[in-house]
């Protein structure tokens, strides 16, 4: 029931200092063969390397995010110390609400935390939509940065952002939720505003997604984490999948590789999948087989392992991996990757390990 | 794939005080008809009720929980403040863990927080697992005197306990968490401490559920609220579901009908439901057709309204209730509730509006 086609060529762009299309990753992303299941992890530059907590110990988070030099150094880590198949650039998906005009900053042990949320529907006619260029720089010339010293070792970049829906669910609640009630509250009762809001964040995430692609990342991320875990079904329809649906359509002129990802919407991955995307991104609470029955068994899935297991024995580990690599069974059009961030608790050793096993074992003959 | 018929005869068993069991929403636990849908509401007793938050102001929630008299008289407010077809007795799912031998607190703006939470496998050796009426006599003694007060009114009431898992999230994190990672850490890492931990768990839950039942309770329900926020469909079927199994065929023994509720396993509730209970639980994540095209068409459902809904202006509420009801379609083996606990915020017009709503719009000729 996909309502545009996910398949589309590799359209001409601004992909000149992009990595090749040849790498395993952009290909898995258009479903083609590729000589090994590619690999990347959410998060995979982050508080469990020692090299990031090293950077981290100097500067807040919102100051690394905010130098195009660390966060290039940060990207780079992980690409370092793993034999990983993309980078993704270091950044948060909430930044573009500080330019929008909210007060974002993270809370050491609180997480992001937004001072001046929004209240009532005239605090919605008052955000700003400004050009990522002038508010996102930072995080542009990072994957510049980025882009110059992985083209030559022909690995791609990710550039990332967050969906409608759950930017909103921030800039409402004043920060993380459980039961995103106020976010709700506004979408049931205010319709028109809420819709306000969801055009003003397609228009601020679709620009700073292009301009991301034209900066040089070779495929692109939409998060929405939360807009799973909050509604239902009926309500995602209503009130989420049209501007999720704008939005990628919009992305798609940037002619890189796109994936949804979402989480806690294994019962509507279906909903979700139907509004765009090249690759759905499934987390880990049911098997891939199941996600690829409901969205069509030619769609490239990115998943799908409990971040979870990476903190348990290896024996454990394995045969999780073992199971998941049992229903990718080798086909095209599957990216390894874990069903929600890496821990901050998660061992190097293990992350190293299961990179090179998840090569190994994928590995076809020439 | 149910594992064990759910549909068993009112047994034999200690319902002498108990409500008689022609009362709407008995008759519904057991999948007959009813002069019209009974409705009651998960949190019914709580913080969105003015009288409640009266009490509140003069007591810890622990005491208010720990006093029969308080406890009783909370229980019965929403009673008389709307047209509720059950009740269900004030209390909550941790103290249980108290009489474990965790120093169980609640913290103002904070939630639950345990002070000495499981870090070792040898913590678990050391819990305690006493009868219920050592360590939740109060629990007890409350029932008796709200069974008091509604038999004469057959109104039926509720007894409640947490699942095994969700009681062993808090018991392992200290409090409430979003990604459960030591809690699965352990699960995965160490599997015959979690075992233990498992048991001991449905050793002092069985019980407590057994005594409420004793004490006057006509019906129980099993809250494993976050299993299907954390775990995937195979760390269910490995890890939890043989362990709800125990406990729902156990307290079968009770002779009274037994609610499993679960919220985020929508797509696997035909796992959830194989566990056991006459009565599934469903969240409000997909419409009830989904549900019962799943667990079986002839279980009943409790379920499944959208809480946040009740902060909705009544036109947006009546909308998605009648699509609710529509589902239904009258079907008999449906008790009307939310799909998670009212929320604090809701106001109180709203929810007896709603009762009204759905016993006219329900109601069936003579």
């Amino acid at each position: 029931m996909a309502m545009h086609p996910h398949l589309h060529p590799p359209a001409p762009g601004p992909a000149a200092a992009q990595a090749e299309p040849s790498a395993p990753f952009l290909r898995a992303c258009r479903g083609l063969p590729t000589p090994y299941t590619p690999v990347w992890f959410m998060r995979q530059a982050g508080r469990y390397m020692p090299e990031y907590r090293a950077l981290r110990a100097q500067a807040s988070l919102l100051e690394l995010i905010r130098s195009p030099e660390m966060a290039a150094q940060i990207t780079l880590q992980p690409i370092e110390a793993f034999d990983l198949d993309a980078a993704i650039i270091f950044a948060d998906i909430l930044p573009p609400l500080a330019g929008m005009g909210l007060s974002l900053q993270f809370v050491k042990g609180e997480g992001p935390q937004i001072d001046n949320p929004l209240q009532r529907p005239y605090d919605i006619d008052l955000l700003a939509t400004p050009p990522a260029h002038e508010t996102l720089a930072p995080t542009l010339e990072a994957i510049r940065l980025v882009v110059k010293e992985l083209a030559p070792r022909g690995v791609p970049l990710i550039g990332f952002a967050g969906a409608p829906f759950t930017l909103a669910s921030y800039a409402i609640e004043g920060g993380a939720s459980r039961s995103y009630t106020k976010t709700k509250a506004l979408m049931y009762g205010k319709p028109a505003a809420w819709k306000r809001l969801m055009l003003k964040l397609v228009t601020v995430q679709a620009d700073y997604l292009l301009a991301q692609a034209k900066a040089g990342a070779s495929a692109l991320q939409i998060f929405d984490s939360w807009a799973g875990q909050a509604l239902s079904r009926e309500a995602y329809r209503r009130y989420v999948q049209p501007y999720n649906q704008m939005l990628f359509e919009t992305v798609r002129r940037a002619g890189v590789p796109v994936i949804n990802f979402s989480t806690g919407a294994a019962a509507y991955i279906d909903e979700v999948a139907a509004a765009g995307g090249d690759v759905i991104g499934a987390d880990w609470r049911m098997p891939l087989g199941w996600y690829w029955e409901r969205i069509g068994q030619d769609r490239p899935i990115q998943g799908n392992l409990d971040p979870t297991l990476l903190l348990a024995p290896w024996r454990e580990l394995k045969f999780h991996v073992d199971a998941l690599l049992a229903e990718a069974a080798g086909r095209p059009g599957h990216i390894f990757n874990v069903g929600h961030g890496i821990l901050p608790e998660t061992p190097v050793d293990q992350v190293r390990r299961l990179v090179d096993y998840v090569h190994e074992q994928t590995r076809r003959g020439a």
